[in-house]
């Protein structure tokens, strides 16, 4: 049928088909699911990169001069961009930030902007769908690019297959990025726009703050490129280093593959107990322990108990 | 007993009570469900302020001025600070940050640093409870203060009675803030460093962008307040402001205060389901599922649903 079609197209490398696929799992769509499970014998191919750092860092040029470089060693590469979304209106707000103007008539390039509908949690389920998408379409290289310092935007690139931290010098967002907590999850970090005066200070407080660090046991030390994503400059380095990564026992390609998998089977279970719940409680039962809870009846803690015992009764 | 004493004296205002009882809701203890049963009859008086911006824009002086003049009206507060916290560590890196020397001796002021455990929704669930807790103790204004503008931070601002987003003049920060999709959850915003040059130009961008937004039926349109936190500059204006909006029908309190009690007990339903899928299924089971998903002989979303299979049935 259609969707097997869908499936086949993906497989195939269709962007059409990868889009149209990317939009049924971002929507949660009913044959969401389905599709995904065509898919899914067929992926763990791609290497996930993901790519963060405060806005302005310069993240959308580099992911841009990266793909470029990637493309230049005759591999595929998928770009999701991550968009913080307005909460109310479910639209996302930089759907037109990427443009990506070098790569246009690349098929060999697939750039889409991710949005969400605002559920906690939907952001980080629907963009490993995309990357799984993009995985199973063939894409050697899928890279993930998230706004801002939210936990969140850290769970998505934490399980990415290696983690790239920006900064820039000289705003303080150095010291800032340090302390906002994606210090450990960087495997590389990249200072952009080094050609800015207080490059070099922002280096080494980055160096300094590696050196308090616990060491991998396996032998990875974050390196510290520095590039100018507008010219180009350093992205050659910055490719090299991912490769090093890659090719690191540090890399725990397959352990950080199985949190990804571990992730997504409980995500899954979270939404499939969800709906027996709602399914098997009498209609307006889970309003009225709202109202409950709303009127300081009850606490919420004891609410969820009994409509559990309720469900695990019937 | 000991439970019953700390939420008699966490009641009572007891700051030290009040210390052990948000570690208590931080680290998910097994007396931290009694203890919120214990004190949910009690909460539903505080007054929620959300404070967001990216990092630098000067979020803690704000919130240590403002507290100065919600304290000069009489009223007592807490101030949430929210840390993002390091994935491997678990340890809040940002812990020393709030110094808020100012209060330092001041009974009718409680600083406390969140920090998190890492998982999604962590935040924001333990950021609940701490805010129920301070609601309980007699805090008449909590301060809920996030760094960045991930999504997770947006979903504790949202469910918060009043929203304040702050920016600042002239980095070009005004224009990415109202880009990351936090625009349409401030109810106030603030320009803060009012006294650089840019300001007006700020003012004038977060104008013309609410200009462009849907207007609130309830006929609030968002006020932006200059301050200058460094020296105190405009920071009455803000309390003006915050108390308009207060008596305002577009406050919509108590649709807020249930958006927060549903958030809350979803997320019990989803701890306690889990649980009850981790009780009810023989060792390893889920073990076995993750390894079937990762050597891709199964979808995460037939594997959830074979597990709740077991689960239903039994």
């Amino acid at each position: 049928v259609a969707l097997s079609s869908l499936a086949e197209r993906v497989l195939a490398g269709d962007p059409k088909a990868i889009a149209r696929a990317i939009s049924l799992v971002e929507d949660e769509a009913p044959d969401a699911g389905a599709l995904l499970a065509e898919l899914h014998p067929r992926t763990g191919r791609a290497w996930l990169v993901g790519l963060t750092g405060a806005p302005g860092v310069g993240k959308s040029t580099l992911a841009d001069r990266l793909t470029a470089e990637i493309r230049s060693q005759g591999l595929t590469v998928g770009i999701l961009a991550i968009d913080p979304t307005s909460p109310f209106t479910g639209v996302a707000i930089l759907g037109d930030r990427i443009t990506l103007g070098a790569h246009a008539g690349d098929a060999g390039v697939f750039v889409r902007s991710m949005a969400t509908r605002g559920q906690l949690g939907g952001l980080a389920r629907a963009t490993g769908d995309a990357a799984l998408v993009l995985d199973a379409a063939g894409r050697d290289v899928v890279i993930i690019e998230t706004v801002g310092v939210g936990q969140g935007e850290v769970d998505i690139v934490r399980t990415a297959d290696v983690s790239i931290v920006v900064l820039v010098p000289g705003t303080g967002d150095d010291v800032q990025a340090i302390k906002a907590g994606i210090m450990e999850i960087a495997d590389i970090f990249v200072v952009n726009k080094a050609d800015r005066d207080g490059a070099d200070r922002t280096v080494q407080s980055v160096a300094a703050a590696l050196a308090l660090q616990t060491h991998d046991p396996r032998g990875w030390r974050p390196p510290i490129v520095q590039t100018v994503a507008t010219t180009g400059g350093g992205v050659p380095e910055l490719w090299a280093a991912l490769t090093r990564f890659r090719e690191s026992p540090a890399a725990g390609r397959e352990e950080r593959r199985r949190g990804r998998y571990a992730a997504a089977l409980r995500d899954r279970l979270v939404q499939r107990l969800l709906r027996h719940v709602e399914e098997s409680l009498p209609a307006g039962e889970i309003e009225r322990s709202i109202e409950r809870v709303a009127a300081r009846e009850i606490d919420p803690l004891a609410a969820a108990d009994e409509l559990v015992k309720q469900v695990i009764r019937s």
